[in-house]
């Protein structure tokens, strides 16, 4: 997207940021080309090597701040080390893979891992170079630290319909190719023609690790991360050394237990902290959320919090709530649909994760970060009922969506709502295991009809209180709508009526047809 | 913006929501053309006319909701009462002004107010009619009760920049015309030909008054603005009756005084929090701290807490920080300026209040919905400097414009920056009381020494160290750049360096600009 690689390393005042500019502007000396390779920690000495001449120093220190960053984990495929696969981490790498592909030398890419990194990659591999590519992802779903399955799959399918390859559930065992002209093709364990893929270059999206050898060498605690460990002041376990940024470890603040958290925002803001530390002023960074937001194509992810997953790893009892909804007044002529999973504990009812999707991603990115920095609160399911957020027609409903999955999670919560899960539904769905009632006007329902025959039934939701004799009542039913919200009130009226076999489709028509698009 | 009006009460799957709506799908009986006219509390029944044939009735209730809303107010000008002179407040006088427009029998409007609804409404009388059309205002801002006056001045200018005449400081005195035809000028107390404004529609935009009168009879208490006094529960003085909407009012939960807050989202969350009560099942609504947010032509604005006017008014000690940045990464293309005002308390640096504008609506409303909730936690200058928002280069800066506004209200507070506002720049340069040392690059420079000649000094930045000996030292010096930032960090060397007698423009030249677009 940035045309200029120069733009991504100038000030907003376009000043390029080499250490003439911290010499001049900001005070600072640099020294480019010299590797710490050692602390002195007794007399407080920094061992330093000046790359170019192998000259060793020492430097003398009051305070020593470490912000050493992480380095790309390049796993160790038969392989990996060949030309053309590449990690990326820094305007060095970006260079080099934007010089292969400005020369027009890479048709088709293999992406290990879809993770953020992957993701983006694949991205600006496919749209704006136009090269054929292949996500490889372990995992059965793609960003699978950050999202759950029902948002994940959004996500997947917006990256096939932009012509990203994904697959998932799947590992490379070996990357083929020549020592001097580089990768040629990629191999899994699919043990066919199919498991070979053909391409011209690799990247590698296998997450990082923290640049702490020297600093572990000198006896600063390290968590099982490998990333320093530090104190609310971003202090390590010597007072006079201070680190933070991608070399830290972090208190999760949901779940109590620290992690990584590898983004430049976190290091931006903790920079300060040690700043005030250092001259004498208490200031405290107290952990993260693990707000997270991406791009995807003209898709918004944003998710903080815990998945379900991790809230069930870290002993929580999780349920959740996904809700479908526009991302402003519905009749605004630019209002699109967006999907919410809220997350939330069953027995304390404390939110625990949220997760965001749409198609405008400033409007998904201000759901998320409305209610992330509250989770440290302590923030239950009624506080995001009643959450205050601005709101005037051009860019929230009344009654928003952050509010409606508040709402129906407590529903869920109550028990008034039995929901269905799409995932889950489509497998039952599929084995003909359950039927639908759809409660939306009859012309919509006429496509499903059609192809699905008598699995798929249409009560319209005005008419259903007078058809009920039509409604099966010994099967399991789902009940379907445009986005979950007449179903459920069908749902509660056909209870009052002993009909107790039905299920909610959590986010209706609109989240099957965006996480199964033959369902549209 | 909206072609058809039915939008405006259709649900959004299109359902238009008359009683036989509420009726087949909520299982809810709606007496249309009904009045209440007074309650029996004592036996617990509503007295109601039938408007239609003036028909007197009870009606038995175990629990009664109030829900009667608001009336706009009608100030008493002569002249008030003629034929096109509107408030407007729902869809019939919507669609009333919306057929004299349509049939092209409006050329000029004058609106009184310019709160919301006279924003709004002189947007769309310019914007979708080309009705020349004037804001007259007794405050010396636009949206007196929303914003302080520096995001006002930049609303103001947006409204000029559109076509909106905008007079503030005025009152109108009388309105003309005739009691057939209707409104031909309006008069201000301006004793020339200019005060007297010709239009063919006015609009009054003067506030609304809670429809209470009926209720406030039965002996329920009303607060000094007349809306109902409710517990969290949303209970009125009486423990059967709850109201909800326009006719209460609210804790406002920075100032800790109850206020209006007439906006639908509080409604609708509160209607939800009184079906609970009812229902045997404990549920709270705890107030609002005012969040309140507005389109501008292609602007959007949005608010939450006090103004500074207001936290003085409730015994606060405001001091507040101007920021410009933009709303994602500086480098990314479709990146634009946005301007915050963020207000603490200078005495226990609690938050106060923030102000946002900018011309990506979603992202402007994102920053205020960020840190708004947060204000009932007794949130902090601190808190908000490390506050954990989304970051993606697409959406956010990695040091983001909140984290920002919090560490430049930390670094006033802590008299690190001496800053000036843009307003009171304004007045001292034109009197010329302070001149302006211009730290950019001289090219940006330029057009302004020339137009100012030595009341406009540039030294830029890289090379202020080493040219100290250039800078006036006995006189008021107004540092600028171009949004704060590196003027900033000139203050603080020139500080060290002796140069004690210098002011920073808040919010730069980015923020002189929006102000003063005389200065871009």
């Amino acid at each position: 997207m940035i045309a200029d690689i120069e733009g991504l390393y100038s000030t907003s005042s376009h000043a390029i940021r080499d250490p003439e500019f911290f010499k001049d502007c900001k005070g600072i000396k640099i020294f480019p080309r010299v590797e710490a390779v050692g602390i002195n920690r007794k007399e407080r000495k920094l061992n330093i090597r000046y790359l170019d001449d192998d000259r060793k120093e020492e430097m003398a220190y009051d305070k020593l701040v470490i912000a050493t960053g992480a380095t790309p984990f390049r796993p160790p495929i038969p392989g990996a080390d060949l030309p053309r696969v590449f990690t990326v981490s820094n305007l060095h790498s970006a260079q080099d893979i934007k010089e292969i592909l400005a020369k027009g030398q890479a048709a088709k890419a293999v992406v290990i891992g879809a993770g953020a990194i992957g993701i983006e990659m694949a991205e600006a591999l496919t749209d704006l170079w136009g090269v054929e590519t292949t996500i490889i992802e372990m995992a059965d779903q793609v960003l699978p630290a950050a999202l759950g399955k029902h948002v994940s799959k959004i996500a997947e399918n917006q990256l096939e319909e932009n012509g990203v390859k994904v697959i998932l559930s799947e590992r490379v065992l070996r990357i083929n190719g020549h020592p001097k002209s580089g990768v040629t093709s990629v191999e899994t364990s699919v043990d066919s023609p199919e498991g070979v893929l053909d391409c011209d270059l690799v990247v590698m999206s296998a997450g990082v690790r923290p640049n702490t050898k020297f600093a572990a060498e000198a006896g600063l605690a390290v968590g099982s991360s490998g990333a320093l460990l530090v104190d609310r002041c971003m202090r390590t376990t010597d007072p006079h050394i201070y680190a933070g940024g991608d070399c830290v470890e972090l208190r999760n603040l949901v779940s109590g237990e620290n992690m990584t958290m590898p983004l430049g925002s976190l290091a931006n803001r903790q920079g300060r902290i040690i700043a005030n530390n250092i001259h004498g002023r208490a200031s405290q960074f107290k952990g993260t959320v693990g707000t997270f937001c991406i791009k995807v194509f003209d898709m918004g992810i944003a998710t903080a919090g815990l998945t379900a997953t991790q809230a069930k790893a870290n002993g929580f009892d999780p349920i959740h709530a996904i809700v479908a909804q526009h991302d402003r007044a519905h009749f605004y002529p630019d209002s699109q649909m967006m999907f919410i999973t809220l997350i939330a504990d069953a027995k304390t009812r404390k939110i625990l994760g949220i997760e965001a999707v749409g198609h405008q991603g400033d409007a998904i990115k201000a759901r998320v970060d409305a209610i992330a920095p509250l989770f440290q609160t302590g923030l239950d399911v009624d506080d995001v009922c009643v959450l205050e957020t601005g709101y005037a027609p051009p860019y929230a409903s009344a009654m928003d969506i952050i509010n409606n999955a508040g709402n129906v999670l407590d529903n869920i919560l109550e028990k008034r709502n039995i929901p269905i899960d799409v995932m889950d539904f489509l497998k039952k769905f599929k084995a003909k295991k359950i039927r639908v009632l759809d409660v939306r006007e009859e012309k919509e329902a006429i496509p499903l009809i059609e192809k699905y025959n008598d699995s798929w039934i249409c009560i319209p939701h005005p008419e259903l209180r007078t058809r009920l004799n039509e409604v099966p009542k010994d099967e399991p039913l789902c009940l379907l709508c445009g986005t979950g919200a007449r179903s459920y009130e069908c749902q509660i009226m056909l209870a009052q009526n002993g009909f107790t076999n039905t299920k909610n489709l959590q986010g209706g028509a609109a989240m099957l047809g965006a996480a199964a698009p033959e369902f549209t």
